[in-house]
């Protein structure tokens, strides 16, 4: 599938139910799995079934929709305590990433401001917020990829890490819309995937999909892209992001750091691709951003196979932080930001990222 | 085990038999494999189950000897033919590493030298040259550590990449000489092991090796290098090499140019241990190093388990190089030698690599 005719969606609200496909099982078996309840999606998003800041964005959106559906009998007052619970309790199931708590914000904001309202209706427009927000990052998306798609010029190589594609996203994905919008019109350029472990959406997910859209794809383990540099195979890194501080410092996922420091060695230009949901201006810097550490199985077990010795210590955090020095420009729906971004941000998203 | 009383060893000649420890089974099984032919024995090292360049110059040798054990009813002529045709057939096994070439050279120059001499007798000899080599590279790992070990401070982080252990050499290992001198003498430090993708032998055979040892040690994927030196977790990198140019430029397991790429970036030391057959004087850059490209399915599948879609295109290059500007001392059994290389090579390696 391309990713502007996609049947399959990584978060897809039909019928009254919410449905995730299981990236935990791709590229092997492709799995739409209906969430039949808050925990189920909860669960969903902490096992990364659902994953990529903006998809569990609306996930958890959705997920809270879900949450209150059998709670529309209670009176308004405890109506809106369970929103506020769910809402918490959703949120608390991935760390990194901003989007899923902007999301589950601004849907409970919206129904603060419904204060009085049958839970019934409440219900009724969280479902459209949701909705909402699910239809405006695919404009945002799209967007993006209008803003980054001039940097994609014919002969070019583009290294990107782990999976900011559609499937991380409501379609279009951030880092991938340039490539997508470029290939569309005709623009002929090459992309080297990270595999990104542990978890290696790269090689599961980014390759997946930029091969179904049929964009010239090349896979490699993280540790090749010194020497893909080196040789001269890579004009310009595109990653997405998971928080993006008001200072411009990105958190994403582990490996961009190196990355970036890579590129910065070899003069190639490194971008963060990102909708407005993903800036975080209560973060003054990368130091604010809560860097989540997962389970040493993911680096220690192939499946149920040990890869390594049982006593070994490991480290697995989930993310880093690219300093804002490193990054050539912030590609977003309103254009590519540049350096300082302390003010390119605040100037172009003058109320902030929650407005 | 510890390196000093390993009863198990990547290479061992024992009453007329050739044993390879399995490497690529480990560290779930210690399987030790007799080796019944040349052809086994330089499968064995193409399918890496030995590897690390002085342990593949050492299981060379001991092959030449296997190959030629029922040559010996030959007439001198044919013999010495065939001494030189297995040779050349057990060195095409991997062409990245110098130390195998090395050392079946040298055989071959030890069975040259017998000249006229009855086969029966040029066998012996080329058996107790391979025992020479393989007891030299004890004491050359030996005072690789002795040269290295004041480069270890008590608290230090230590990052090292793949594995050149006891189990990449005869014993002590190159990388890890200075560090198991340093713990044998009670200094405190930590290790971080880069698990080492493809073939994650950082995870299955340096971490292993080290928790043998008593050593600290702790596992983190390729990607999470950077982080680790960002946090100040890392204060020196020592990793082995493949093959050393005449310019001190080093081909290393893929993965390295990065690492000292961002021990540059972060200002921290960066060395390279390795014993003298490491070097080659007809490489006069990095440039004139063969990088072996290895089987894509090394970076799509996980045993029969495919983890990336079919059609994608891979590249796998086993190697990388990393240039002399980045290498803040070569650690060898006459010192550490600075840059210029040119030069400190020279000086201590007058008559070159090979003699």
């Amino acid at each position: 599938m391309s990713a502007a005719d996609a049947s399959v969606k990584a978060v897809r609200w039909q019928d009254g139910e919410l449905y995730l496909l299981d990236q935990t099982l791709l590229p092997d078996k492709i799995v739409v799995e209906r969430q039949t309840s808050a925990t189920q999606a909860r669960e969903s998003i902490r096992q990364l079934k659902v994953r990529g800041a903006p998809a569990i964005g609306i996930a958890g959106a959705y997920g809270l929709v879900l949450a209150l559906r059998d709670k529309v009998h209670l009176d308004q007052e405890h109506f809106i305590k369970e929103m506020r619970q769910q809402a918490d309790y959703l949120e608390a199931a991935r760390p990194t990433g901003v989007n899923l708590r902007w999301a589950l914000r601004r849907m409970v904001q919206r129904g603060l401001a419904l204060t009085g309202a049958d839970p019934q209706d409440i219900h009724a427009e969280l479902l459209a917020e949701a909705m909402r927000i699910d239809a405006e990052d695919r404009r945002l998306c799209r967007s993006i990829g209008e803003a980054g798609k001039p940097l994609i010029k014919p002969g070019m190589g583009i290294l990107t890490h782990c999976n900011a594609g559609w499937l991380a996203t409501s379609e279009w994905g951030t880092a991938t819309a340039p490539m997508y919008l470029a290939h569309r019109d005709g623009v002929d350029f090459r992309v080297y995937a990270d595999e990104t472990r542990p978890l290696l959406q790269g090689a599961r997910l980014t390759a997946w999909e930029l091969l179904q859209a049929g964009i010239d794809v090349t896979l490699i383990c993280d540790n090749m892209a010194a020497t893909m540099m080196a040789q001269g195979n890579i004009d310009l890194v595109i990653t997405g992001a998971d928080r993006v501080a008001a200072n411009g410092d990105a958190a994403n996922k582990i490996g961009t750091l190196g990355v970036a420091i890579l590129a910065r060695h070899f003069h190639i230009p490194f971008y963060v691709a990102i909708p407005y949901s993903t800036i975080d201006p209560d973060a003054a810097s990368g130091e604010d951003i809560p860097i989540e550490e997962r389970a040493p199985q993911e680096v220690t077990c192939w499946g149920n196979h040990r890869t390594a010795p049982e006593a070994v210590k490991v480290r697995n955090p989930a993310f880093d932080v690219t300093p804002n020095d490193l990054i050539t420009g912030i590609i977003t729906e309103r254009g590519i930001l540049r350096s300082p971004y302390n003010e390119s941000l605040r100037l172009h998203y003058p109320a902030g990222a929650t407005s």
